[in-house]
């Protein structure tokens, strides 16, 4: 209120308000989510193996670095293997399997995204394929009820937005459809939104191309709200990091407390090349696709770097928290990357929208200055319905109440004294979909539960239970079921509970018109 | 803070913010803009003039007229011409010559509008004619110093903001072009924007047609932020309503004073029916044009009474200031309207661009509970620029500075008491452009003074110079230089002077490629 108390100099009565501004910011902590799109688990020079692999030596991320040193890095964090199953979990604190969102919405309203891409009234697209899509979701969340194919649900911002901090919102939403209230973040509690709609990645990131914005390249995934920076050089990347620090002067100015939302679209497809770091990559002797996503992920890496910076410069990293991961694993299904496709997440197993490791384990980190321990490991498994609880407990939100039955759990005690969450817990990934039209084996009508050490992996399309030990086989290479009858049966018997339960979507037989079986009705 | 003041009970240093805030708002009255575009003077069942007119009789606008009864009506209020004019004009304080912004802006950065649409490097597309385009701001204002064609300014909505307003952009901006700091609301001082970029009017008012945001229909015109309502019935002028009251909810919820501008894209072209009020005036027997641009003024009058009803649900209308106006005179370049071309603000002379009343004279009121005098007619000329240190001193704000020098006066004195500016005022209206690729001789390259009872244009294709009374011959029927010769000289004169001391931007004389000569040096 620097400036406000000179114009108002006689209103002596807004002193109180500065001064108790100030104190409520003590007792709450500034929040920025950073979250990263497609962005895979050993693409950094952060260690989150054991080793160091192959893969992080590819990438230039002194920020994350940085962050990992003074922060908590975790091992073993997950997202759900697609983008709006995690970002709807993690506004829900609902497992995907129990939104029924478990696949990526279309911008487009009752557009199911299945197969081919889905048009209404058709089962599956693919119909040499036994499987057809059944009923879930496909418009997303909603804060209203009554809106079809949505999950009715009260997001966390709201609580925050409630409590006094200013939300900000910039990037990329894809928690629902256009025509619903799912696809605006100012129905989600977010006071600004930059750039957030119901597009699920960028339809470029160039400011010469206008991120989009062409007549002739125009798509439902033009970037919004960024005509400030069309037909200039800078890339989509740098122009939401300008409009975040843009937008949090005011609450820093007001001593407000904020929540900031930094989502990234990168480092999705389109792979392009980021030309202000390309030439590093280049000179490693990369191909060109290894070079163009290398170069987008140095971009996000400056992008921590720079609210990291900014956040010393005002004096407020002391009281700041940051929450780094990403939406799902890296992409690998082709070799828009580079590489040899289906192998980009090495060591782990296959990529995004697949159930195994390489489509669901990430990046995390904490940073919660004064309560994280710095350069700390932890090993306990995370998941993304795990934030909305954790994030209620960093702000000292108590006794909020939701329309929805939260999945999660808080992570604060586990991410400040390793404790509190067991590593046992039964966790859920739930993939009962056609991804692409091309059948993808590994990928394709999935479903899976870790729990502990262990990993059962249910193909639909075969009826097949894999079990695989993530402890001593991270790449998911040895299938043990044979050696493990009862742990199988077991395993089954708790991801079936847990899928009905939640009256989780499943596919449907085409042959019979009924739903695929249970993992532990086979 | 009542949702905090539950979540956050043993934070006992909050109740300070609150009272101030409760305080403050006291102080501190709410103000809404409600700005509407294009829209003529006599295009309501609000009497601006002396009678009602036949026009007058075409509109069913109950909310207008329930303002009009609540507030004071301005029977002399003024605009720009055009579109970016004016509302460059109500963001700087300064006249739209001083602004050298004067006529409307592209979206595209570097695209001067003159004649046909502009080209970069090309004077005047019409090579024809003996004027061609001088230099202007052509990008618009900016609120960063160095950029090419604009006017650096500070905005006063920035003023607003620092003195604790909440600040709230919904609809049409068009202050500048993409690629510059003026096509963001965001930089303005707004914190919250829907809707608000470079483009001058919608690429389309219907939800059905996402507003324009479709491949086959896609231009900069398309209105972002949308998506909730893209493919449902919503009309854009409701879209917008329903956006402003959900960002209202915040500051009210919170005591915080507001300032909302309530910026509508109607009732711009394309004219376009809105379902809900067709009927009536189809069954008036209005021709299909003249039916369809009144269900959109109806639509507008809609959203003026949802505000208005939704301050009285709050309990907020008693400390909420209503300012109406329209940013030109109605468009009457062709029969898109209905009726016939240039005669659609009968009994004004022109419209839209012209500097002859039609196109500048405007509806205006202003509503201050307890200030404002319920039904009073106010007569005394107004201009936008004067809307600046009127709305800060409505405000409360004072010593506050600004980089540039401004031009306008405040008019809380007149609006409240019908004293403190002078009736006699110069007031100038600067058009030095070609509008339309088609020539239209009573809109292109003119400039008007308006001072008491007496108004003088100039034309500057052919040097002539004429003088009306306003007073006596409201339509400028009566060209009455001859007989008045030194009054039109001693106008002349101050016009001439005006310009130059504002630096005004004129056409080029293409035969000598010198400017056009000022109305004193012909």
């Amino acid at each position: 209120m620097n400036t406000s108390a000179k114009h108002l100099g006689g209103l002596a009565l807004l002193a109180p308000m500065a001064l108790s501004s100030v104190t409520a910011k003590q007792k709450q902590p500034n929040i920025i989510f950073f979250l990263v799109d497609d962005y895979g688990w050993a693409d950094s020079q952060v260690q989150y193996g054991q080793d160091l692999y192959p893969r992080n030596n590819m990438f230039h991320t002194p920020n994350m670095l940085r962050l990992a040193q003074k922060g908590v890095v975790m091992t073993n964090a997950y997202a759900c293997s697609l983008s709006t199953p995690t970002r709807t979990s993690l506004m829900s604190g609902l497992n995907s399997a129990h939104l029924r969102i478990t696949t990526f919405t279309s911008p487009k309203k009752d557009t199911p995204t299945d197969a081919s891409g889905g048009t209404i009234g058709v089962i599956n697209e693919n119909e040499s394929d036994p499987l057809a899509r059944g009923d879930w979701n496909w418009n997303g969340i909603s804060t209203r009820p009554g809106v079809n194919n949505t999950m009715y649900i009260t997001p966390f911002v709201q609580h925050l937005k409630n409590a006094g901090y200013f939300t900000i919102h910039v990037g990329k939403a894809h928690w629902g459809t256009y025509g619903t209230p799912g696809c605006s973040p100012y129905n989600m509690g977010f006071i600004v939104n930059v750039a957030g709609s119901c597009n699920g990645f960028p339809r470029s990131y160039l400011g010469k191309e206008n991120y989009g914005n062409n007549s002739d390249m125009w798509t439902f995934n033009a970037v919004q709200s960024l005509a400030e920076y069309y037909g200039t050089d800078t890339h989509l990347t740098e122009a939401l990091t300008l409009e975040a620090k843009k937008a949090l002067e005011y609450p820093i100015s007001k001593g407000q407390p904020f929540y900031l939302y930094m989502s990234h679209y990168g480092v999705h497809t389109p792979i392009t090349r980021d030309d202000r770091f390309i030439q590093r990559y280049l000179d490693m002797g990369l191909d060109e696709g290894a070079a163009r996503y290398s170069s987008m992920v140095e971009g996000v890496d400056k992008s921590l770097g720079d609210l990291m910076d900014f956040l010393d410069e005002k004096g407020i990293a002391d009281n700041t928290i940051i929450i780094f991961m990403s939406d799902n694993g890296g992409h690998s299904a082709n070799t828009v990357k580079g590489g040899t496709a289906h192998t980009q997440n090495a060591p782990l197993r296959e990529g995004k929208a697949s159930v195994y490791e390489g489509g669901i384990r990430v990046p995390e980190m904490f940073y919660w200055p004064g309560k994280t321990q710095a350069g700390q490991r932890i090993d306990t498994p995370t998941m993304p319905e795990d934030m909305y609880p954790t994030i209620m407990e960093m702000a000292g939100i108590k006794n909020y109440t939701t329309v929805q039955d939260m999945d999660g759990q808080s992570l604060v005690s586990l991410i400040t004294k390793n404790t509190g969450v067991s590593p046992d817990r039964e966790l859920v990934f739930h993939m009962p979909h056609q991804w692409r039209i091309e059948d993808q084996d590994d990928i394709d009508f999935m479903t899976a539960m870790r729990k502990g050490e262990w990993k059962l992996v249910y193909r639909m399309h075969t009826g097949a239970l894999e079990l695989y030990n993530i402890k001593n086989d991270l790449s998911e290479m040895h299938n043990v079921a044979d050696q493990h009858p009862q742990l199988v049966k077991d395993m089954a018997k708790a991801l079936g509970n847990r899928l009905r339960s939640w009256r989780a979507n499943m596919p449907i037989v085409r042959a019979t018109g009924k739903p695929v079986a249970m993992p532990d009705e086979l």
